[in-house]
């Protein structure tokens, strides 16, 4: 298992490869499809990209030459799997006119958007999980974009005089970010279960009385 | 692997028992004592009770007479550790005068103690991980008891003026707990070191600020 990229698979490097742009572009979105289909029936850690590959139809070595490693394909399905989370608590922060509630719906639509992705489906939720214990470049982002919006909405909350203004933004920042993680990250998400349907609630109310002015 | 007690054990019920009483209770913590050793070298999981008694010396059947099951010894010594970590917050509240600093020397000790009790032994902190995933009567107990804990500060600071009363109690203590429970369930705290050590003092300033009356 994942060592599939020394089985002598460089001589099979003569599969048709049509003109770069959009047709790689096209073959790309078709493996992650199939891929994503595939690892949400058999798993992720199981799955070896000789299994994909067979199931595809593609040889393995035509499956390398647009993804270096399972790795970078799971990597994808996670990305685009955190921007379906993020878009969503976006619209959700869109959709309130003040500053205390669009707070309010961030924490709501974090928890429900991240249950329902990472747990609707018990196999795609490994490779979030793989993504979040090893510090994948795209769990990262996601928590740096996250940390940008909650201090986006802290801003104009602050200018709206919604907030208070004497503690250094970015220590609220970092406090508000860490009450949240457990409904953020896969890892900790699945052991916070039993309190996620009261928790947006019950913290949200919390940090908008610690933000009063 | 655990399962031992059908293992027709039965029959070999005829070993010296002293009067019921202190020496009993002796035999009792020599065998929690030796299975705590045993447990953090060899992990708890991989552990049987079979193995326990050969460390130990005594039969599987001695031991049986003691504790009915493997996990009923996981769950006393569980049950030590969890009180150690008590002990260790209720000093802390104590050493303070006044109910912010009370709240916020309670996150810091809780922060401590647990990261040094869960990971100063890698394989005890098995033991702990297991009680907190399945449920354990002595994890269950830890957390009411630490609720209360938090509901004696904050009804303090209530008294004292130094805390807002205008939400429910109760409401303030489940929000609150549900802000340092990342640092006091073992299965949380273990993908939380990262944030371990400025967590306490970042979260127990958010909540003294919402608890400003």
């Amino acid at each position: 298992m994942g060592n599939e990229m020394s089985n002598g698979t460089s001589n099979e490097n003569t599969y048709p490869v049509s003109s770069r742009g959009p047709a790689d572009h096209d073959v790309r979105d078709q493996i992650l499809h199939a891929a994503t289909e595939h690892f949400s029936q058999y798993g992720y850690v199981k799955t070896t990209v000789s299994d994909l590959a067979k199931a595809i139809g593609f040889s393995k070595a035509y499956i390398y030459k647009f993804f270096p490693s399972k790795q970078v394909i799971g990597e994808m399905i996670c990305a685009n799997c955190l921007r379906e989370i993020e878009a969503e608590v976006r619209a959700a922060i869109d959709e309130a006119e003040r500053p205390p509630e669009k707070l309010r719906r961030m924490f709501k639509a974090i928890v429900e958007a991240s249950v329902r992705l990472f747990f609707r489906d018990q196999k795609l939720y490994e490779i979030a999980a793989s993504a979040a214990s090893e510090r994948w470049q795209a769990a990262l982002a996601y928590e740096e974009r996250m940390q940008q919006l909650l201090q986006d909405v802290l801003q104009q909350g602050r200018l709206s005089g919604d907030f208070e203004r004497k503690t250094p933004l970015d220590e609220t920042v970092m406090a508000i970010y860490l009450v949240i993680r457990p409904y953020l990250n896969p890892l900790l998400l699945q052991h916070s279960f039993d309190h996620a349907s009261d928790a947006s609630a019950q913290l949200s109310s919390l940090v908008l009385r610690s933000l009063s002015p």
